[in-house]
C-alpha cells in the first residue's frame, strides 16, 4: 500500500517558484509540477497521481500507530517534529480553522477541502483545495494529498469515503460513522439498537404515520429531517393533528425524508466531548451546559451544575454512544437532562463541536489538539480543565451586512475590557442574522467570576457593578439569633470582594433542607462553607459528612457553658469527617480562614489576605507608637 | 497624511486569480496587479507606492486610539471583526510565528519581514516578504504593506526606523527604543542615566581601557559586544590580565565596539514582561525565573520561587525600565538576583520574549496577544496566571540534522504523554546543536506537580515513579514525641498522592526556625500548613500570624489536662489570626481537611476525597449489615 516516492515533488505555479507553501488550489485546476530535490526521502500515499506541492509527505504515524510501514525499518525516515502525515480535512469553516488554529502549535500539516474559496480554515491551512466535500470526484482527488482524513462536517459524500477507505486511505472516523451519523434517523436506529437511551422516535412516510406517531407520542410532536439538519434547520413542531401537513411539507414533504421524536420536556441541554484514540481507549471532557436560544447553540458553561451522579450518567451514556461508533477523533455527545434526572442522548457529532469550543482556554488540552492526537495516532491528552470555570458566547450575527459587522465590534470591544476573555473571530466575508461569526470565552477561578463576567459582557456597559454573582462561600447558621455572630463573617467576605450566601439551616429543625444544602453545594459552586452553631451544635459537622466541601465552625457563646458546648461539639469529630474550627464567636477569623483557603490558588485574592495582615500589623505597630509617645496614662484616657 | 484610497487593489499574481492571501512575496520581486473592485471604502497609509494585495487595509485603530482618523466620522467604515489595521512584523522566527497565532485566534493580519523564506513565521502569517530586515530600502517597501510596524527581532534598521516615523509610519514601540536597545552598551548607559540599579559597566577601546577596566572590577572579567549579541554570542569572560587580548580578539576586537561588565555573582536569574499600551499604562506578568544552559534560556519556571518582596523590586525595576522607553508592546526585563537581595538589570528585550513563552498557555493573555493589543490600541488584557504553575522546557537542537531530529522527536514523544503539557514546534527547516527548535510548556496545579512532570519528561523514561517531588502541604510540630498522632495526617496524605514536608519546628524552641519556615511556605510551593502541639500549643497560631496561607492546628494531647489546654490555646485565636482546629490527638482529619481545601479546585483530588467519603458509608453500612444478620453476640465476640 505505501509506495516509496522520491524525490518529493513541488508545484511551481507562481511567479515565486520557491513558494511551495500555502496556497489555495481549485480543484481540477492544472499547475505545472516540477521535481523539487529533497534532502529527504519522503513517502507519498499514490504515486501515479501525485501532485503534491509540499515538501515532505508521509502517511507513517509517528508514535503509536499501528502503521504498517514499521515492516521496513530501514526505509524510514526520521520524523521532523511532531508528525509529517498530512492531515486532510473534509470542510473548512470555523471547526477546521480551530483545527488549523492547534495544528499549527505543532507544526501539523493540514490541509483543507470547501467549496469557498476563503472559508474561515482556507488562511490557515497548510493547503486549501477549493472542492465540494459532497462531490465523489472532489473528494478522491483530496485524498490523494492526505496520509490521514478526517471531517469537520458530517454531511459529506459518505459513500466516496467508503470506497476510499476500501482502497485503504486511511479515514478517521470511519465512514461507517458519518454513514450513521449523518441520516439522523439511522443515527437513533444505531443508537437504540446498542441501548442507549434516547427519545422515542419512528420513521414518516405519509399522512397517515404521521397521524399515527401523533396518536402515540401525543402533542406538540417533533418534525425532523434525517438529513442535511443542523442549528434547528430542518426540524418544526406540529402542535396538533391539522399542523402536520403544512410541517411537512415546511420541511420539504415525505419524500425528503422525515420522523418524528417524542417531545422531551428537558431541564437542560447537557454536551460530553469524547476523545477516542486509534487503540480505541476514550477519555472525556468535563460535562457541560448548552444554553441555545432560537435552536443555535447560544452559552456554554463549563462544568455543568449538575449533581455528580448526573455527571457519571451523562458520561457513561456518551461513552457508550461513541463506543458503538467506529474510528478515532473526538465526538460530541448532545444530552437532555428531563426533570425526573434521566439523560437521553439527543444526537451526536464525529467531530470537534460547538460545545468544546471552551476547551481551547479552559482544558490542558484543547478538543481540536485532541482531535488531531487522536487521527494521528499521538498519545490523547489531558482533558481535564485547567482553570476552575469557563463560559463560551457564541457571537452570531445580530443582522445582515455592515449593522451586524458594527453590533459585534461593540460586543468585541467590551469582551477586549473583561479578564480572563478570548476573542475567536472567525474571518467570515460576509455577515448575516444568526450567522456564527465568532465567539468569547471567559475563564476564570470559579463559576461566579466568569458569570458575572459575561453579565458585564452582555450589558453592554463594563462599568456596570457585578450582577447575580453566584457565591463562592455559603454560611449557614442553626438560627437568626447566632446572625450577630454569624455577620463578621460576612463582612470580612464583603472586604474581600468575595461573594457568599447566607442563610438559615438547622440540623435538628431542618434536616430535609440541611441534606439539600449540603448534597447540592459543591455543584453550585460554593467552595468553602461557614457553620455556626451554639450549644449541641451539630450542624457544622453533619454538613461536613454530607459534602467533601471543607466546612468551617463557628462555636456561638451559650449562656450556661459561655460556648465551650458549642466548641466541643464541633471540633471534637470524629476520624473521617473533619471541621476546622475557629475560636469561640470568632465568625470574623471563620471568614479569613475561608479567604486563606481560596487564595492559594487565586492570586488576586492573595494579595487581598495579605495586605490584610500587613494592615494588622501596621495597627498594631501605630498603637504601640502612639503608647510610647503618649504614655499609658493618656492613652489610656484617650 | 491619512490618504483616502478606494477601490483597494489586489495582486493577481498566480494561476488562481482570486486566491489573495498568504503568499509569499520576494522584496524587489514585480507582480501584475489588476484593480479589484471592493465592496468598502478602504484606507491604506501611501496610495502611490502602494501595491497591496490584502482585501482591506486599514491604518486606524479600532478601539482606543488616538488616530486622527476619528476627525472624519463618515468615511469611517466598520471595523470587520477586531481589528484589521494590517501589523507588520520586522523579522520572521518564532517569535513572529507565535504572534501569528496569537493574531489568528482575532483573525488579525499580519505580514512579515524576514530574508529566509520558509522561516518559522512564513507560512502563518498574512503574508511574508522575503527581505533583510537590516536593509533601509526592504524595510521602506515592507513599511508601505502596514497600518503598524513593529519587530520580533531589535537587530532592525533602526535608523530607517527613525526616519519613516519622521514620515509618519506608526512604529511600537518607537525606533528611538529599537536603537537603544539594539546596541548593550548605549543600553547600559541609558538605563544608568534613568537610575535603574545594573551592574558596572565600562567602554572598552583599546587594551589600556581594558586593562584599566580589569583593575577597577577586577576577575573575572565580562567582556561583551556592543550589538548583534544573543543566547551567549558576543559574551566572553577574562579570567586573568593576561586572557584580555586573546577574548578581545575572539569577540572580533576593539574596533567591533566592546565594553565590560563587572562579574555579577547572582543566585538567580529573573524575568519580567511588561505590557505598555498605547496610552503609556504599564500591566506585568508574574515575575519567572530563567534557568540558562551554555548561555541559553534552559527552562523558565512561574512564578518564580522568591520573596514577595523580591517579586515586588523586580516588578518595581522592570516598570521602571519599561518606563524611560518610548512606544507600545511587549518588554522583556531580565534581572539579576544577588546574594544579598539586590536586584540588578541585566538587559531588556523589547518585544515578546522566551521567558514568556508559558503565558501561552498558563495566562488568561498571552504574552503574544498582549504584544498585538497594546501596539494596535486595544485594551491591554489580564497577564495574571490562569494556572498555578507553569514550566517551560526550551527544545534545543542535541545535535546537528537527522540525529538531532531523532533526538527532539524522542523528547515530544515523551512530552505527548505528559498531562498538562502542550508541545510547540516552530518548523525550522534545518536543525542544528543549540538551536531553538521549539518549546514544551508544562503547567499544572501546583508547582510540585509540573516540576515532578519536568524530571518525568527529562528521565526518558515516563513510567519511572515521581521522583524529587515539590511539597504541596507541610506537616510541622513542636516536638517528636507529636510524630506518633501526627504521622496521621502524613499517612492520609500520602493515600491522596499528596507530596508533603514533615519535620519539626518549635515556636519556643526554634523561633528563628519557625519564622522562616512560616515566611517561605507559600514560596515553596506550600498550600497548606498542618501543625501540631500540645499544652501550651503556640505553634499553629503563631505560623497562621506569619503567612497567609491556611494553618490546620491539631492539639496534641497532654499528661495533666487530656489536651484541653493544646486545643484551648489553639483554636480561642484573636481575631484576624484564624487556625483551623480540628479535634484534639486527631491529624487524620487535619490530612483530610488539607485535602479537601485542594480539592476544590483540583478535579482529580475531589473524586478521591469523594471515594474516600464513599468508602466511609461504605464501611459502616457493612458493619450494620453484619450486625444485623449475625446478632450482637455474636459480633461483639467476632
Amino acid at each position: 500500500m505505501l509506495v516509496k516516492y522520491s524525490p518529493a515533488t513541488s508545484c511551481a505555479f507562481s511567479s515565486s517558484s520557491s513558494s511551495s507553501r500555502h496556497h489555495c488550489y481549485h480543484y481540477r485546476s492544472h499547475f505545472a509540477c516540477a521535481p523539487k530535490t529533497s534532502p529527504f526521502t519522503s513517502w507519498v500515499l499514490r504515486t501515479a497521481e501525485s501532485s503534491l506541492p509540499s515538501r515532505h509527505v508521509c502517511v507513517r504515524s509517528s508514535m503509536q500507530d499501528d502503521s504498517a510501514s514499521s515492516s521496513h525499518p530501514q526505509e524510514m525516515m526520521t520524523t521532523h517534529g511532531v508528525s509529517e502525515i498530512i492531515i486532510g480535512v473534509l470542510g473548512g469553516g470555523q471547526l477546521g480553522r480551530m483545527l488549523c488554529q492547534a495544528g499549527s502549535k505543532m507544526a501539523l500539516k493540514i490541509v483543507t477541502l470547501d467549496p469557498i474559496e476563503n472559508c474561515p480554515a482556507s488562511s490557515l491551512s497548510y493547503q486549501h483545495v477549493v472542492g465540494n466535500f459532497k462531490d465523489g470526484d472532489a473528494v478522491c482527488e483530496f485524498a490523494k494529498r492526505c496520509g490521514v482524513l478526517t471531517v469537520e462536517i458530517e454531511h459529506v459524500d459518505a459513500i466516496t469515503l467508503e470506497k476510499l477507505e476500501q482502497q485503504g486511505i486511511d479515514c478517521q472516523p470511519k465512514a461507517s460513522t458519518i454513514r450513521i451519523i449523518q441520516d439522523k434517523y439511522s443515527q437513533k436506529v444505531h443508537f437504540s439498537q446498542n441501548n442507549i437511551p434516547l427519545p422515542d422516535f419512528m420513521e414518516i412516510n405519509n399522512l397517515a404515520s404521521a397521524e399515527k406517531a401523533g396518536e402515540l407520542f401525543g402533542y406538540p410532536l417533533m418534525i425532523k429531517s434525517k438529513r442535511l439538519a443542523y442549528d434547528g434547520r430542518g426540524n418544526a413542531v406540529a402542535h396538533r393533528k391539522e399542523d402536520l401537513t403544512s410541517i411537512v411539507n415546511s420541511l420539504g414533504g415525505f419524500e425528503y425524508g422525515l420522523y418524528v421524536e417524542k417531545w422531551t420536556p428537558f431541564v437542560k441541554e447537557l454536551s460530553v466531548i469524547v476523545a477516542r484514540s486509534r487503540d480505541g481507549s476514550t477519555l472525556c471532557y468535563p460535562v457541560v451546559e448548552t444554553v441555545h436560544k432560537d435552536n443555535i447553540c447560544h452559552v456554554v458553561e463549563a462544568p455543568a451544575d449538575i449533581p455528580e451522579k448526573t455527571k457519571k450518567l451523562s458520561i457513561d451514556i456518551a461513552q457508550k454512544a461513541v463506543g458503538s461508533l467506529e474510528g478515532a477523533g473526538v465526538f460530541a455527545v448532545e444530552l437532555f437532562l428531563t426533570q425526573d434526572s434521566q439523560v437521553l442522548l439527543n444526537e451526536v457529532a464525529p467531530r470537534p463541536h460547538n460545545s468544546g469550543h471552551h476547551t481551547i482556554e479552559s482544558c490542558y488540552t484543547s478538543q481540536y489538539e485532541q482531535h488531531l492526537r487522536a487521527i494521528l495516532g499521538l498519545p490523547l491528552g489531558d482533558p481535564s480543565l485547567k482553570t476552575p470555570a469557563a463560559i463560551m458566547y457564541n457571537i452570531l450575527g445580530e443582522a445582515d451586512g455592515e449593522e451586524g459587522f458594527k453590533l459585534a465590534n461593540e460586543l468585541i470591544g467590551r469582551a477586549l475590557n473583561i479578564p480572563g476573555a478570548t476573542v475567536h473571530w472567525y474571518d467570515k466575508p460576509e455577515m448575516r442574522k444568526q450567522r456564527k461569526m465568532g465567539h468569547i470565552t471567559i475563564v476564570g477561578p470559579s463559576k461566579s467570576v466568569v458569570k458575572s463576567r459575561l453579565n458585564l459582557l452582555l450589558q453592554k456597559d463594563v462599568t456596570v457593578e457585578k450582577q447575580a454573582v453566584t457565591p463562592r462561600v455559603a454560611i449557614i447558621m442553626g438560627s437568626d439569633s447566632d446572625l450577630p455572630i454569624m455577620k463578621d463573617a460576612a463582612e470580612i467576605l464583603t472586604s474581600f470582594g468575595i461573594p457568599f450566601e447566607l442563610t438559615i439551616v438547622s440540623a435538628h429543625r431542618t434536616p430535609e433542607r440541611m441534606y439539600s444544602f449540603a448534597m447540592s453545594a459543591k455543584e453550585r459552586g460554593i467552595q468553602v462553607i461557614i457553620a455556626g452553631a451554639g450549644g449541641a451544635a451539630h450542624l457544622p459537622g453533619m454538613v461536613a459528612s454530607l459534602t467533601a466541601l471543607p466546612v468551617i465552625g463557628v462555636p456561638v457563646k451559650t449562656s450556661s457553658l459561655s460556648g465551650m458546648d458549642s466548641l466541643l461539639s464541633i471540633v471534637q469529630m470524629p476520624k473521617g469527617i473533619p471541621v476546622a474550627t475557629v475560636a469561640i464567636g470568632n465568625a470574623a477569623n471563620a471568614g479569613l480562614l475561608a479567604a486563606r483557603m481560596m487564595a492559594s490558588t487565586d492570586s488576586d485574592l492573595w494579595d487581598k489576605v495579605t495586605k490584610y495582615q500587613k494592615e494588622l500589623e501596621d495597627t498594631v505597630l501605630l498603637k504601640a507608637e502612639r503608647l510610647e509617645g503618649e504614655g499609658w496614662e493618656r492613652y489610656l484616657n484617650a
